[in-house]
């Protein structure tokens, strides 16, 4: 499936939850599949922190350029483009072609950096909302989502109810718990007091935080996977090879006994994927979607009574979650399954065996693709 | 109790196993009770990574001064020093009295710094046994540590087996699993990619990189204690007042719409924490000792057989875990406990159902002290 990002401008005022509004904004987003003739099979997908509009396919000429989703989206695919009509959208304040802290702001002429406002998943959820209008969309057969995408998810369900059938939320949480925080308190540490972060105005100095970009993503990693897929990938193996100051390689099997050489693979792993996540994301980005995270909690207007904050929803739920998921455990989802319960909503939920954590989420696995194909089935056979 | 601190300096050269070796050491140390006509009733303790020989007691004049295991040793106490002579040191390259990073290499003249060698916790018992040899103690009555303590109690029954007639570990494991190393890595990369660490030289610069430190100390604090304890103590809790850049406390209650201002209570806690460890803690400190923590591997040497590695062991063991401690998890000393079973060796083990996380060990509880008492009472009768 080739296909390729279009974008929407917006020139109106969007009002955020935080005070501030936002004008004169562009969401970055992509299409797979056909909207039918009634417009009732529209699937929206939501991202998480570290993903864009660029859900499913490949984009012409770009090998290996698919989607963050691909195993899940595509013709065939258990959310099935030859059925549905999916639609990705990047968020505002991300990277990736949405309007973002590397933009200029209209107001000043001077390009946001720190001063991009803060934008919660209830803002994002708002100018979805917005996109689906100027798509002609009043009704989507399902919002669908994975971590901080699930929650946009459920933020759906209660924001625009009526506009909602179907609700998928996939390894996710119905707030962060003081653990969750701290990790992300850590990595926005980690990069505000990096000297090259310039109280987030870096752009004008020409350089990019990437010590702290490069711990947060290493934090984000650990977190992101199990302590037994990483003792199964990595364990305490030693790394390869390495290279010394000379340009010599080193011989391996044996402890260099440094405290700054790699000695573990699972060192190289967490430096190589801190250097990646340093050389493309946004800092400005990484502060903002993770306060958005931090700030989700639907309960907390209803005295932390989640079943009474979900009473609005009516829309039909799919919750799934990782056995080894200890970011958004399994019993994280399962308060949300019972606070829907509660409210006598149809709910299905399905906890899977996986071994890979909370990126188990983003891979191929056949039970969890059994499930949600079978789901997106039911959509489309047009059961509410 | 009062207590004081003591060296013990030792001329001759200590061989480690980098293959480099140290000389003119000293080793900080305190005593507390007295040692017996036969020498036969010296506790020796080991402590873990932020720790020192100021084990137990008070320092003269100085309130608040309680040594860092306090609840556990003392007159009467679990570790009763009316019975036992007890023995705190601390390890080369720390940074509390003896020879460390901060100090002068005798063969350069010049601050060690970046260029203390790499000690692993098989050279730190060697260390310590030559301090009881300098205490004119062949054989002790227990080896004692927590953590990285425990590995050091552990070592001691491998590498002195004559001369330990009890160890006991609490919260240990036998080597890291791959997520305990990405912790460790992703702490020192915070320090050595701080521009003030200066390649571990930043003595001589006049500067601290205490930003390194601050983010390794939260990582370190987010894995010392457990979800439910942080979620009972902090949960989403928000800052009870901030101050201002005018000096204005702002009114709490509300979220603060920011990405650099702290919201919540588990922001302030953390912060808290790593200002204050960045105060005090030496940089390359904290890189050797992490790394200490990673080699330690007693089975590497027998193809990873646990069982073989504690053949030579002939001490008496007793293990003591905590049921949230996900660091070192009860299951890690679960296996150092079947691999004594395997050599039947003579093992009592305790899993503790707190609720604390690893920090459990260093805090007061009551079913963790009763058992440590009983087992010293065993140990105080002779009971080999």
């Amino acid at each position: 499936m080739i296909v390729s990002p279009q974008s929407m401008s917006f020139p109106e005022l969007l009002p955020l939850r935080s005070g501030a509004a936002i004008r004169g904004y562009t969401l970055a987003y992509e299409t797979y599949g056909t909207l039918n003739a009634d417009k009732s099979n529209a699937v929206l997908i939501c991202h998480a922190l570290n993903a864009s509009h660029h859900v499913a396919g490949l984009y012409a000429g770009q090998e290996k350029s698919e989607g963050w989703w691909d195993t899940m989206i595509g013709p065939g695919k258990p959310v099935d483009t030859d059925r549905f009509f999916v639609i990705g959208v990047n968020n505002l304040g991300s990277c990736f072609g949405s309007t973002g802290p590397m933009h200029v702001n209209p107001d000043t002429g001077k390009i946001y950096g720190a001063d991009f406002p803060v934008v919660t998943v209830e803002d994002w959820v708002d100018a979805q909302a917005r996109l689906l209008d100027g798509l002609g969309i009043q009704t989507i057969a399902a919002v669908m989502g994975g971590s901080l995408g699930g929650m946009q998810a459920l933020s759906w369900t209660l924001q625009y109810p009526q506009r909602v059938r179907h609700a998928v939320a996939v390894a996710s949480a119905p707030n962060l718990t003081a653990e969750n925080i701290a990790f992300n308190e850590v990595a926005r540490r980690a990069i505000v007091t990096d000297p090259d972060f310039h109280g987030g105005h870096f752009y004008e100095h020409g350089v990019v935080p990437k010590r702290g970009l490069r711990i947060a993503r290493m934090i984000g990693h650990i977190t992101y996977l199990s302590d037994d897929v990483m003792n199964e990938k990595f364990g305490r193996q030693l790394r390869e090879r390495i290279i010394d100051a000379n340009g010599q390689s080193q011989s391996t099997g044996d402890f260099l006994y440094s405290t700054q050489d790699i000695e573990f693979q699972i060192e190289s792993y967490l430096r190589y994927q801190g250097d990646k996540f340093s050389e493309y994301f946004d800092a400005n980005t990484y502060l903002l979607i993770t306060r958005a995270l931090d700030y989700f909690d639907p309960a907390l207007r209803h005295n932390g009574n989640l079943a009474r904050a979900l009473a609005v929803a009516t829309a039909n739920f799919l919750l799934v979650s990782f056995t080894t998921d200890w970011r958004f455990a399994p019993k994280r989802s399962r308060e949300i399954v019972k606070a829907l319960l509660d409210n006598k909503r149809d709910v299905s939920y399905a906890e899977i065996d996986a071994p890979h954590g909370h990126d188990a989420f983003l891979l191929e696995d056949a039970r969890y693709l059994s499930v949600v194909r079978a789901y997106f089935d039911r959509i489309a056979k047009g059961a509410s």
